[in-house]
């Protein structure tokens, strides 16, 4: 028994998928084999190249066809956010499951509609929010479950980076919004829901925003802010992600990817109170039995054969995915959020977002 | 020739003066020398055991009485915000000149009220935003005015405690929004003045806010982060701040004082670009021919004593401060800030602040 | 054309070898794929299971089959350190090239006897010594050959970790000595051959030694100072490299693996001098053409890749692995000094090197 | 009643000294006053102009003068090394009280005889090993005494600085292994007597010794490293402790005074163990409650200030200085331990301490 993958997308992200795609029923096995079977591209040369390099049995310019092969089970969409909605509704209507790249849709209404093609399939739908499946961010998730850290006050989350600062840089016609709406999804995972938004874009160098920073109420009575920037000189990856609770407090940042700051305020009673510098390569750490021995450390491509894992497990199983990964629902609800910073940001206005979950996108 | 002080207050910061008045005209000489003539406090017990221990010559329980004194030069306020601006306008209309501690008043009218009676009178005013004086702050403003950072992007600060969380804090009146004011301070320094504010402030533990947060817009096009809390679990003084600039970053973090970390981006050009960790203790330094030998850190307190050098020398010179330190008019400008944050989280709307130097309020 | 592999061992490094073949030819194109024919192991059950999970396509319990498969073009050893040279030596008589884990042998002799047998069959040898691959670790190399640091004055190592100290710890029968050779290849990898050595071994908690320190005097001038143990309680896998040259520095730790520490002194002209904080993601770093965009960090599991690839291409154009690449030779190196290491420690002497390079061990 | 202070030498550690001497009975009570009486100092010019800058009230060029000044009680020496013995037992002669920087002596029989001196004379005595004064490295001291870190296993410390590289450095008369003598005392301090040593002197840039490593074994039963260099460029105070013991661990480092990082081998139970980053500013940490509230960090100079008030409070009592402080008796034993560690290098052997506390030097 097999899983057979069609991947669209050939950049620098289908490579990454290509890559846990080979893992991840080797490290952390499955009951069924995963068979990479087709490689969809625009350009018939690097795509044949591509399959060839990244393992796939074929290749075709054409994703329809990919779509409808037989022997794929699973459409993986790893191509410019434009083209995501069409894919995977065509991927679902053949019965498909999908697990489409971040951010889902270029707005809210057609994430919707991919949502509901989706569901009307009854297929199983994942958005690749990755950073979910990173262990120190799985072991937040445990923290919080556990009430550890007690009621959330502040969630601080940065995504700062300088590569649209470089010298030459690749125009980006994205705009950062929705390229950074990993912090929206981490938020939701993390801290919950949001019921309102004011936020700010900003534009330096590109034609498109180049950063934006929000403050965000939550349903829960804490407060968030949020900040991405592609200019902010120095910074290659600086994704942090910091929460202080009622009687612990967390932070991460995924420059030091292994690497979880917790502290526990009991801690404190003795003198002794402080962040303790976790490295999270324990056997006893999510995800990681199924790597290598303390110390040694993961890379960001582990965040995929994990994603990949909990997806894969879904689609042999039959079922949705769990609540711990992001679903087509995440990806709208992500969407939703994107297009109130972009309002209240043009209006001025903070953006109520109690609606968020009701049936108009 | 000496200088006559006479200091209000005899709660911790108090003590924080009289500490840095003591060394003021040792390490770092004066062409007068500082006398410590009186100390005022409404408890007769406290303030006596106080001005024995600060090494004050005498004290008294009336603070009209030390405004009065003829022996004293320069009056300094260390008193809970609510009395500052009745001792400062007292004091400036005895012709004593006035370093007031921060936040200079309860709000910007009353701050404005001060200001005039200084600028009435004639006297020397400043505002205690020692940060200004941490060598590490100091050389960020160098690095600004030498252009090295280029255009100003993205500011960013924190204030981060967790005081108020502690089992037992002891009640608190003043809010948040004031009490964390250096944020403000900071940014109009380093980044220069805000043209709008959307903010928002929180309660968890205490009567008035616990912490705020706020964007603001600058004239000069770049954006500001800010954000303060005093329950902020397991931060004791974390006070940050980011600059990126068109063409270098720095970032510095209060807990580790003397480091700025610096960022070039000419350094990119070979692969070795990377904040460089600037350990802020070389004679070439700001403040450090003063001081130690490279290698030996200074504490919080030097910076109050830069502060009172640099005071003392426009007393002594019969000048305003330079434009480096906070006179009753930055006071002010922060208050005025800190009002909009009020207003702004209140009515849920951006306050435009350029009128922030007009004559009103 | 393929490269058939045997992989003998089926352990957690076993794993990783495993994993990094999987993907050596995918993400670094090779002129030939990979084939992973055979995998040996003692136990048929665990055998016959790992060899489905790592991808084999058929297994063994006797490794001397293995050795004889015409398919297999390659041998791969993560076996006991005791059983390295049986192993090896057959397969090179057989003709096969042999990758082998570190330590090669448990004495310098026996390596020597591995590496006379690989020079007289001619075959294409390696030892595991794989943090010359780690990319942050490479680049250090470039910029000691690039003169950047100077000459070399200090080189300061550490590897410490906690494992042995936990509670039920497993039984270790191998002493730290040759555990941590990565130590010892490290050194003479970066800052060239020893001259002299002085050693201390200590024990903790196990049959053999949990830790050493030594001090070594190189042919270059400089000094050394190496410390492993495995029972310093709170470190997983502090691997630590420091050189201090005469124009500058560098600094690394395994727990955070992709950045590295850059002090040129030149920087410290104009009071900017600080160790960089470079992150070692950016396409012009060794080895980051083949993976992410910038800001998206490797795992430890990366080296192997790297390692792999470097004597895959040694094997594929039929010549001895690169200097850059630790051959038989540094396996025999490392050993020689670990045996230093034992005698130093046991006759409270020094131990001179020089004749490290002669015939005899 | 006053304690008459006369100080010997006018550099910048006698800047130091005359700084905590302002300080010592203002912010942590002492029954006496402190009286800066006179100064002496080699250069007519340059001693008036000290005196007056450090506050003291007459000065001389003649040391004898100043041990014999009946308003003197306490001789504070911060001469070259050289000078030391035949002030401070002049000082003990005439029964003054010395306080005395470090090294106490060029070696360690001149160590005896200043200390035979002192005791004869039944005075006060203490050696400027002022580090055990810091907050953090007193902390470290209370966690060992309590057992919280079980039986020392590792002792590792370092003192890195280059100020010997810079161009146009100054040259040193002294070496390295009495100039940095601190990491000797902090390890007679925290970790107990060494029962052997084996050291390695370096010479780079200087006329005397510019580094040195050892290793020694504990009477205990631990093992410790020491190295200290003045010409590792990049480090401009990098004095750091770190100590492994069978429960827990801790490791400190100058550059960030105010920070112990702690391990407490029982967080590792449910996968939250890590280092604690602590900042040593609360009121229940060493020193603290004489100082700021939490956050406000102190400098290096607040060392002094402790090691002063230790101090006068043993003259004040006329008692001994406490097991806490370095009386004469440990700079003799300091001056033991650096006497083997030269002899240890050029003699190429380890060296029994066992007779360190024996009445021969």
């Amino acid at each position: 028994m097999t899983v057979g993958i069609g991947l669209v997308g050939y950049g620098w992200i289908a490579r990454a998928h290509a890559h846990a795609l080979r893992t991840v029923d080797r490290l952390a096995p499955l009951p069924q084999r995963v068979r990479l079977v087709s490689l969809a591209g625009r350009q018939a040369g690097g795509v044949e190249a591509a399959a060839r390099e990244f393992g796939f049995e074929r290749c075709t310019t054409v994703w329809q066809e990919l779509v409808g092969d037989d022997d794929i089970d699973v459409v993986a969409i790893a191509t410019p956010t434009e083209s995501h909605a069409a894919i995977a509704i065509a991927a679902a209507e053949r019965g498909k499951h999908v697990l489409c790249e971040k951010p889902l849709a270029v707005n809210a209404a057609e994430a919707r509609s991919m949502l509901d093609a989706a569901e009307d399939a009854g297929i199983v739908h994942a958005t690749g929010f990755n950073y979910r499946f990173v262990p120190a961010v799985a072991l937040i998730r445990q923290l919080i479950d556990s009430g550890r850290l007690g009621d959330l006050r502040h969630y601080r989350a940065l995504y700062l980076q300088d590569f649209a600062s470089a010298d030459g840089a690749m125009p980006r016609d994205a705009g950062a919004v929705f390229d950074y709406s990993h912090l929206v999804d981490m938020l939701r995972h993390l801290a919950g829901e949001p019921r309102s938004i004011t936020a700010r874009t900003s534009r330096f160098v590109s034609e498109s925003e180049d950063a934006y920073a929000a403050h965000l109420e939550l349903l829960n009575g804490g407060v968030a802010s949020l900040e991405a920037s592609r200019v902010a000189l120095g910074w290659k990856g600086r994704h942090t992600i910091e929460i202080n609770g009622s009687r612990g407090s967390v932070w991460w940042d995924m420059e030091d990817l292994n690497r979880l700051h917790v502290f526990l305020a009991d801690d404190d009673r003795d003198g002794l109170g402080g962040f303790r510098d976790v490295l999270v390569t324990q056997p006893n750490h999510p995800f990681l039995a199924s790597w290598w021995t303390p110390g040694h450390t993961l890379g960001w491509d582990a965040s995929l054969v994990h994603q990949w894992h909990a997806f894969l497990q879904a689609v042999i199983e039959r079922r949705p995915v769990k609540a711990s990964q992001a679903s087509f629902a995440d990806g709208r609800a992500a969407s939703f959020v994107c297009d109130a910073i972009h309002t209240s940001s043009e209006e001025g206005r903070t953006i109520d977002l109690t609606y968020a979950d009701a049936t108009t996108p």
